[in-house]
């Protein structure tokens, strides 16, 4: 029976719920896989973002809104427009495993920095908030074609051989030419080296997948908001996951340690 | 002349200046040592925070003032009632030579981060805002006796052997001590525990000098939000700093590399 | 039944022994967590040292009575009349699993190197032999708190949040306090500080441990000999240990490799 | 007088050359910028390739006339035919200071590895050699935009900002779909994704530049001839470098040692 | 029944072949341990190359025949004299279990790398071949003594205490003095220092086994060369391995990812 | 002059002292290289020790006398019979310019470690003794032809391109032919073997330049001990040496820091 399943896909079980030794216990009888996809609401089966999406989409053109170059601008405009991209954008999760592991978990991660970078820049009068608003849009855009997420979630060939960020440099240099020829001309080339570098360098150093190691401040603050809102969301996941010690949850690969779970402080 | 000046202190140079080669050149006359240095106003001599001290203290102690958790705020009170640490906290730098590293750098650096977790504390309502505060308030406290800054900044030998971070500890560990003589009982051991914890790990990895990895989520965003306003005035700092090159900074060696200069945005 | 047993603790089994394809085999029939522990001999059922506790105990005392240097003697004779910390020293294992994990590790362990302090220091006459002795009988002493062994070994909360590197520094500032208020003044700054110093650096390395890396001659030395005990005392217990193979012990993860197990020499 | 030099370009000195301690020695009279740069053979001037650049490009040709898949061919002639690609791609060095770091220097090294290829992969009948071919011809190709060297050799804007492997894959996914237009449809997706993965992963690891680690055997092989032929030649330019010492090279910085000097077979 | 096997040796299995859900499925009725190793015949039970074992030794001998250095072509000889070391090389694997991991694998790898260097030198004029030569076929003789393959492929004591690096390296030593002795004088010393030098080298870098960095030109390509036979080797194997996912093999330790199998290109 | 001046060699310099600026300054008037070596006494002009050489050689074969294994006695005796060796052994250096790295160093160092062994390895009784002398006899003595000492310190070309672990690991093994042709027979095979694995594992880690790392509790031994000594030693004279700070040596590249100088003890 099992080895007429597909080895990844969904299936049917029917069977019974029984008491074994003071647990509940399922006894399955037949086991179908789904030939029909349309029959599945994927919302139902695959973990899921909490929040609500149009809600988020609206919310992160409102932010990029904010951006007043109109070249860079015009770039950010052309993946917006982008509805083979942006039907993607809405629904990809963020990661395999690690943070935001679910439908809809890239847009949350997106809108999450870009609300961050919306009162963090302004503490820095020196950085340039447009270029921060876009490299952080941009940064995991091509997360889109390097994950599956059909029936769980997977990397794609693509995802593999050649990886997010590299797809995502590519993507920002034919955007770029897009949107110049609609403006009339070529944008001004520094402005998409810098960019292409902010996507190029946002993992940090190379050991973590950056292809260069980040050369500007504003590359710099894309990686720190980056890293500071994948790990903090981790760090709360992993502690808000139910597990038998009440104390200490799992080992946690990404911190390298189990994490403590209690609250201590009491606002009284 | 060179042989009887002092190892550190201040000097008194007489000279004229004059045109040599199209550059302007000091010739020294006389060189004397200051004996006497209640005649020195330091603030004109050694780098000094750009920002007003007083401000930037009254600040502090506003944010501070959110911190509901009446034991955890009756510690964070017991080091804003230490005349001589709070004495030397209002001036002290924060580095030897990476961040903020001038006179009242320190409290520039304190007063940046509580900013920051005003900010992004909110975004996560799972996080412990109190222990947050309370824990970027005390990070870098002990840097008050790890360096010293009366002429030139240098490492203290309390510096050296025991360091900031597990003096920190111990201080802490000290002043929770004359709290919960003062409140009527010990305090609750826990929370004296995950602060210790904060100040311990802040660092984030033992090679950075973290003596314990960070174990709570609070913990693991105090280390994010210290790294990201260290991080980022650096490179704002190094950008900013005059060059004979126009487009490439001299190396950074805290960033492994040269920064990129030019503002590329045009906001129009 | 297995539901019922808690997660740490002790649990009678009874049942008979049968012979399986000429292998003695249990058949448990019933198996009862022991709830009065009073009746429990925790010796009988936990890894024990094969050495004499109170000899051991005695011993100590007597190598650390060498030391002369009356002030550093005083903070010495803190913990060895702090009624609480000594009873749990002399239990305690040494550590979780690596060397001296058994009942009264922590003691035998102290006491070796103690003993190889008085036959290496007088080899360099250059060393402070007081302050050696003093930081080796130091230097693992808040394993007390660090590991649990009521029942099994484990690590306690505060093992994991704050460690028994910087407990140990916390204890020997808070103890350095006492012995002075007893000897009419603080003791001598510097004093307090290197032995501080050998309790944070006695890992070596920031990597395994250690809070700072060691910067005295003293603090080297602990370092070495607290390596050479611990090592040597693993390498003896791998080959010793009952395996199969009689040539090659299991992989030892301490050393990266397996160990190599048959005697050699002949001697005669 | 130093001071009105340009920081890159050519002067002309005007002196005497003198006896001084048994060495001669130059002593400058005059020393002027060039402005007009059409008066200067930089072959004469920056170190340059020993072997005939025509030569070499004709034997690239054929080569890359081995690749029997059609669109494979396709997108190779397309970097072929481009003028302004191939006018840089004859010239240019093939790195900084490491190997072939001279002008011609590129087209050198490209040529050294084909025909390493030529004659490696017919000994591994399973290894693609139409992909391997065109992946060492195009692994480097972007060092024309990487390096400077109208006047020494440097690294522009965009070779620190995006570097060789990430254009080098911008590049091939632009011509990819430029001869896809020609031949009439999308080239095959699978065929273009593994030679922009040669590309990106020809540094073999992160650390050493890679975007991603080769994951199929012809990226494997691509970055093992690219090392042989880039190391050992830096080895015999170390060895036959002039040196004081007739034994021992300086120290190689890409070696990690001094290289041994001597021939020592006698062939007879 | 299990009990009563050798840890290493051959059995017979007597039993039944059935189908179980599809699947064809082996029932063992008896399992005894073959007693007479005479009986068995190697080569079909353990894992053997595919290529001709005296052909390949005869084309060995051919490509030894070009070292043209009497003294060098008098340590091969007494090699390819040594009946006992001969009669292990021919049958010996290349390695445990990462690339030729199977009988004969050891002459096969050795007359792979010979094949390269034959023509790989040639396009190095300054390579001396004949010591490339000579370090390829000893870099790996003393697996001869490293590995068991009596039964499956184990280390031997030697090979882990000692290793074929080290035993290689004083196996040189002892050969150089016996054909010194048969051609009347001492070796040149140099000679006998720099191949037994690309013995020890021949790993390449510490963390993988050389007990010194290569240091000469010929050095540094016997490493390159097998280095480049082995990985491409694997790579091959592993992406030939019947495998259930057609696009990617398992997890390669070797190289840190899964390897993508299909073929690209099409040959028309 | 400068040039005519030997790179390596003696030289004798006649000047006058004079008074400049308060300090006293050499000017020399004329310097002669020394071309009669027979002239100097080498004692006068290199670092030595201040131990008496005889006396050091008699206590070291007073301590090799407790090994009772006649075969381990007899490899120990060719060596101590070798007179060329021997020579060598007593006024050779321990290094370049880290431990002991004097005239008669290597003998210091081995005497030390050997009275190290005398007094660690009763206290653990299942250590074989025997094995420990004489690996720690034996594991630095081809530092006897790794270093040149006659002018300087420096290594010689064996040194570089095969090292003294692994020359001492060849000398062994020919000295071990030599004692069994001796003793009428081949030495047992396992205890030859393990010898050579003290010799090619006493650097610990491959990183740090052992061949294997040390698989047996004797190798693990002598591999701590030398470490032990080696690092006192290299502490304590790094304390002793003078320099301008009273608190602070230089930054001592041994142990990644500078280390502190104050005696702290007072032992009254």
């Amino acid at each position: 029976m099992y080895d007429r399943l597909p080895a990844s896909g969904f299936i049917t079980v029917r069977g019974r719920v029984e008491t074994y030794q003071g647990h509940l216990q399922l006894v399955a009888e037949t086991v179908l896989p789904i030939e029909d996809r349309s029959k599945i609401d994927l919302s139902e089966l695959i973990k899921h973002t909490r929040k609500n999406i149009p809600e988020m989409h609206t919310r992160m053109r409102e932010i990029l809104n904010k951006i007043q170059d109109k070249q860079l601008r015009a770039i950010v405009d052309e993946f917006l427009n982008d509805a083979e991209i942006m039907k993607k954008f809405i629904v990809a999760p963020a990661a395999m495993g690690l943070h935001h592991a679910w439908i809809g978990g890239l847009l949350e991660h997106t809108v999450s920095v870009l609300e961050l970078a919306v009162v963090v820049c302004p503490r820095y009068p020196d950085i340039d908030q447009d270029l921060v608003l876009a490299g952080l849009f941009l940064h995991d855009i091509a997360k889109t074609v390097e994950l599956s997420y059909a029936a769980g979630f997977d990397y794609t060939d693509e995802g593999r051989l050649i990886g997010h960020v590299s797809r995502g440099a590519m993507w920002v240099d034919q955007k770029a030419q897009a949107a110049g020829a609609k403006l009339g001309g070529p944008l001004r080339r520094d402005l998409v080296m810098v960019l292409i570098h902010i996507i190029l360098s946002h993992h940090g150093v190379p050991e973590f997948g950056a292809a260069v190691t980040p050369k500007t401040p504003e590359a710099i603050l894309v990686n720190l908001i980056d890293n500071l809102d994948a790990k903090t969301q981790m760090a709360i996941d992993a502690v808000a996951a139910p597990a038998e010690d009440n104390t200490w949850t799992e080992y946690q690969k990404a911190f390298g340690t189990k994490l403590y779970r209690p609250s201590i402080t009491i606002r009284d």
